[in-house]
């Protein structure tokens, strides 16, 4: 049976999650796709730890529950930083789920550049590395003869590039618009029922669905950085966060909110990607902004947190797929997807 | 670059507009995917004729539109019919598009398991083989280490079967729900805007989305042919015909469609397989019958002939799928991306 040695980045709720879901997954990773992973390494902000022989699992998540050094785990080599140990060590998959920066992509960029350059596929949660640095990245994995996967970045679990990249295989995207936040799809579709955007911001806060700092979600950051990612991957094209259009949901009124459900429309936080040449300096509109859709458009029936993507190509009309677009367990089925085709290659 | 030899069997109206398919995406298949197709077989009532150094499609569809017969085609070898003729050939891939036939599934099953002996890969669009002897099939594959595939059976090219495998791959799915048959959503929608049943099939007729004989759309037979193959593919169990609860949309009557409005409600043709057990004769309890389902079901807002199918699964609460379910380009794009996939492997 194939053996996967895996080093995880980042342990916090999505690195635990995934932790976990690989331990509950275990016998089915053997049983229906015949292989098994042996997890060596697993790095949070305070250092990377790496065992030969293979890591517990339900001690890692002890210990991550209680906040407690990793390097507590029994039989440990440990580095001081993440980047230091992936380079010390090898292994032959990288699942790297540190949290998103925008500005510069950093750790995260380093720790999967590093991974690639000795032969180690990676999978990632990460925005950052995808919205800056797709294409180069998807280069320098491929001078490797490994894989770079990102099916967790765009709507968590809920399969989005794989359906475009495989299930659609062979098919020209024309143009791709989404409900890709699921903090602001909460809060328009609270507003939507009649409630104030500042009631509900903090209401979505204290269940979790909103961070502290809400500027990533609801000034469209979040979505900016989805849409970056498919411009490269679906479209190959490198898309700066400037040449988006962005406006996010601060400034939609209850006015206007009231006048779209009089219309039989509802307001939405729309990404939209569309082809507008065939060549020139970016051949894609690209944009992030609030938009009234007709009742008979299915983005307007998703409401809550739910995330959807719609997909027109040239020989599919629309293709829509609705689900969940965060969540721990969510997003460590994008990154258990990811690996399960890395094992089948 | 690779090439992948195929012979085609059925030049319908799928079989053409596959053919068609082939020719435009000629370019993309090399310069994206690495691979070229020879079209070296092709089979239709009248027999089955190969050429070694590959047929020449426009001159295919040309004596296709005006049914002609195939032999016409220069320099051909030719069979009495399709199943000789794929015995007496040989190829690295099998595209089976001939009618469906719930009965036995002749000739189609008898083509694909020639095929699948000789260690051909073969890409199915009926719904016969898949219907009634999936599991068996994709045994045969096994043991002759090809790839049987059958994407366009369900939801025609909209991504379903890739969807759960491989998009959702090591998730559990629990449970299905979808709209599979558009002739009776299309009824159904009508209905619900207030016509007459009889009216609205006459008009469905009319404009091609039935046929002179509904009865495999209205009374559930279509539904329930892509509900077995569901059950094969997806749960890995065999259903047969008469364990499926079937009810066609002949008996719902314009009370039913009145009130289920009133109660924001539509009423759809509902397809639904679920676990029901982890042992037993058979553990799916599966269904085609007309529902009544809210408003805040995915599923209740898809009109017209579009398609749409449900998963639940252990990881992801629920994702859904909208996308069209038949039509010939539609259906001839499933049967690219398995193509696809079957050169990557």
């Amino acid at each position: 049976m194939k053996q996967l040695r895996l080093s995880l980045v980042g342990f916090g709720v999505v690195g635990q999650g995934f932790a976990e879901l690989l331990a509950t997954k275990h016998d089915l990773l053997r049983s229906h796709y015949d292989f098994e992973v042996k997890l060596v390494g697993v790095a949070n902000s305070q250092g990377f730890i790496y065992r030969e022989e293979g890591l517990d699992i339900p001690t890692l998540l002890e210990l991550g529950k209680r906040r407690a050094a990793l390097t507590q785990h029994p039989g440990v080599q440990s580095w001081k930083n993440a980047l230091d140990g992936v380079r010390a060590t090898r292994g032959d998959v990288l699942v790297e789920v540190t949290g998103t920066n925008l500005r510069d992509a950093e750790p995260a960029i380093s720790h999967i550049r590093a991974a690639l350059t000795q032969n180690m596929h990676v999978i990632t949660a990460n925005k950052g590395p995808g919205a800056l640095a797709a294409i180069d990245l998807m280069h320098l994995a491929h001078e490797h003869h490994v894989q770079l996967r990102m099916e967790a970045t765009v709507m968590a679990g809920t399969p989005v590039l794989s359906t475009i990249r495989e299930g659609l295989a062979g098919a020209r995207v024309r143009s791709i618009r989404g409900i890709l936040n699921g903090t602001t799809n909460y809060i328009l579709s609270a507003m939507a029922g009649g409630r104030n955007y500042s009631d509900v911001l903090a209401e979505a806060q204290a269940q979790g669905y909103a961070e502290t700092d809400p500027t990533a979600d609801v000034e469209g950051y979040d979505a900016v950085a989805k849409a970056l990612i498919l411009s490269a991957l679906v479209f190959g094209h490198t898309v700066t966060i400037d040449q988006v259009v962005r406006e996010g949901i601060t400034q939609v009124t209850k006015e206007q909110i009231h006048k779209a459900n009089h219309e039989n429309k509802r307001i939405k936080l729309l990404t939209s990607l569309h082809v507008v040449a065939d060549l020139g300096e970016c051949p894609l509109d690209v944009r992030v902004e609030p938009q009234a859709l007709p009742l008979s458009d299915p983005l307007a029936r998703v409401d809550g947190v739910m995330n959807a993507i719609t997909f027109q190509t040239d020989t599919l009309s629309e293709v829509t797929v609705i689900g969940p677009g965060a969540g721990s367990v969510q997003t460590a089925q994008g990154l258990l997807a990811d690996l399960i085709a890395i094992a089948k290659s």
